[in-house]
């Protein structure tokens, strides 16, 4: 119906993760034309990301098409494109693929990584936001393996079986974890010079406890277990140099090959075109019902939003997002209604990480659990919220392949692979097989 | 027992695919030591590999790593890297890893794709060998729809909804059906512009017929078969030139944004660093043991091999590359016990492709069937060839929650993603939202 479009007021959502996917979806059915914007074309459960990166699951198990979750709410229109800019007085987002108006806007492009003023660390030492990051992780562990198999150079070698995860948050946890797991069992005895349950692995965290968000005693059991695993937790200790192989901590240096960074998070940074105020993370301060001061119709919801909560800022964590992206469409509505809007409030139902096979720990309220039943709970809450009954299926088959044959079902190598051999141009020399 | 080693023959194996994996599986228990060489780290079942191109089954599910399959045959080694050249009087294989010799090396590298001389359509009509290649299709296909739903100009979008694979054998075959049941099913209520089921998908082949290694009556039936799902099938057409969005075959002028290569392959490269006879598309002559005239040391299996049988030449096919590679290793154990090879013999069970949902041709012996039975029998046989127990499970679900739902289970485009809208830089300029 084109001549009810011009009347009808147009919601632009900018980002489909959890705060923009979960807004749209809150607008099935109300009186506004929506469109949803995503530089990709799937929405990502990035609590999950870590396993692509660690080669237990497929990218496709933790990302779905935008269109497809969407395909019946007919008042949404998917556009593939990267916002680049927002023009307030306008009110049009610039983007790769052109401008696009809005009566009402609902910002939600998240985070990415932050390296505390060391960009130039970036390409030694990756971070973990999106699909690309995790195939990036991926090919970097399982290679590291590989050029240790062929590496003739003792000390070299020990470097390449060497991983260090900078950040003892909960992704930092699980990829340190996760690794331990891929030497011990995985690729136990997949090597013929090598043995990889020699691997070793540092977990660098510059508080004085990993896990500074959860409990003190869940901190103390988290790195119990990890260090069960034979992960090295090194508290209070924050990067000061790092290149391609080698880390330095406070006074002391690790040679490893493979730095992986979970350490810090800034607001994506089209935050910076709003002209508004940022707090030191980039976030956008936005007033109590999330919108802006300035443009009570403009609305920032999960990461890119620094929201005051009665318990201070309400964190960057999945549960979070969705209830400021449902905040948002519903004070939207509000306003078409002539309503007031209310002030949102974070319900904190709790939070878990995982640490390896049947371990992790858990905060439900004010319920401290951890060990196996926090595993299963962790598993259980993870497959509820995955978005997609084949998404859902698939990744509990995964998990329950890999529990029972201590595999990891994604081990693939793909992209641009460099030469492993240091000195391949000298190909006289014959390298050491047994 | 390092000691032993230097006495125990070393057998190179180049190559990871049917012919070299099965080779390495027939030396088990062989008085050799064995390294496989290969430039990825996994097997892949290249007869799926159009499904991972048409988004119906993630990478990992047709790929498995080397190391695991071959985990327990500890007279294997496994090397990743990339061979170069073969020096037969020195017995050597350069790699990007080194230089390895050898006492008796296989040699199975497989074929690539072949333009015919026309190299510079590459990048513009891709072909489908790797997993890269798979997911590069996959990404073209699905932008193709994005683009689409953007375009303001609807002689430019008809373009877009327009694809054409070159190429009339199975491969061809089975990317035209997949690419047709994508419009036609899969995206068919996913966009609010167009109309996916408007999709337009041409098969173009040189010979008077597609599938011309198949009995005639099939050929005929695949049309019908692919005529039912609006594909149109063009026969006795060479493709003549070929541009980004322009395909001409004959006198006629194909305007298409999606071009697929799929007409010809070649021999890999390092054919050519032998130094022996070779075939008009690079593959190597070989004697009827699958060795080489001028060095007994050394068989060609696969491929690249060229293998002449009773019926002519013998086809470049999974099964006969898993025969002649389990040859090569057998005719190497008969060498070592001073025992005479036999010459290779092909046998032939049949063939078959598959054209769409529950649809396929296949010949067995003398016997020949399609429709639904015919792709029943395809799916059981694809299933119990794929290496792994878990790979077969998942893609056996794969396949049954895409035949339930019409939907296609790995629809992320990946990688990098060029900007879709035409006038990306003119920003001021609206797009059209619904």
């Amino acid at each position: 119906m084109p001549d009810s479009s011009a009347e009808t007021p147009h919601v632009l959502i900018v980002g489909g993760g959890f705060a923009g996917l979960n807004a749209a979806r809150s607008l099935d059915g109300a009186p506004v034309r929506v469109t949803l914007l995503d530089r990709e074309n799937y929405h990502l459960f990035q609590p999950l990301l870590y396993q692509v990166a660690t080669a237990a699951l497929n990218a496709s198990d933790i990302a779905v098409p935008l269109r497809a979750i969407l395909r019946k709410q007919k008042n949404v229109s998917v556009v593939l494109g990267e916002a680049r800019c927002v023009d307030l007085d306008e009110k049009a987002v610039h983007s790769g693929v052109g401008a696009l108006s809005y009566d009402y806007l609902i910002l939600a492009t998240g985070a990415t990584h932050s390296y505390f003023g060391n960009d130039s660390w970036a390409s030694s030492a990756p971070g973990l936001k999106t699909i690309e990051d995790a195939l990036d992780i991926r090919k970097r562990i399982l290679l590291a393996y590989e050029a240790a198999e062929l590496e003739p150079d003792m000390d070299v070698c020990r470097e390449w079986l060497t991983f260090a995860v900078v950040g003892g948050g909960p992704t930092g946890v699980e990829l340190a974890g996760a690794l331990a797991e891929i030497g011990k069992h995985t690729l136990a005895n997949d090597f013929r010079r090598i043995d990889p349950t020699q691997v070793r692995v540092l977990l660098v965290e510059g508080n004085d406890r990993i896990l500074n968000a959860y409990p003190e005693k869940l901190s103390e059991k988290a790195t119990q277990h990890l260090e069960k695993l034979g992960v090295e937790v090194l508290t209070g200790s924050y990067a000061t140099s790092l290149t391609d192989d080698c880390l330095q901590v406070g006074d002391r240096i690790i040679h490893a090959r493979t730095l992986l960074w979970a350490a810090g998070v800034k607001a994506s940074p089209i935050s910076e075109t709003l002209g508004v105020p940022l707090d030191r993370a980039g976030r956008v301060t936005v007033e109590p019902d999330l919108s802006l001061a300035s443009h009570p119709e403009v609305f920032i919801a999960g990461d890119l939003a620094h929201i005051e909560g009665a318990d201070g800022p309400v964190p960057g964590v999945a549960r979070a997002a969705i209830q400021a992206g449902v905040h948002a469409a519903k004070s939207i509505v509000a306003r078409l209604e002539q309503k007031p809007s209310h002030p949102f409030v974070y319900r904190d139902k709790g939070s878990m990480a995982t640490i390896g096979r049947a371990a992790a720990v858990a905060r439900i309220g004010n319920w401290n659990v951890h060990g196996w039943l926090a595993w299963v709970m962790w598993l259980f809450v993870h497959v509820i919220f995955l978005v997609g009954f084949r998404n859902r299926f698939q990744v509990m088959m995964g998990w329950a392949w890999s529990y029972i044959t201590f595999q990891r079902g994604a081990r693939l190598i793909t992209g641009h692979k460099p030469d492993l051999h240091s000195n391949a141009s000298e190909a006289a020399t014959p390298i050491p097989v047994s």
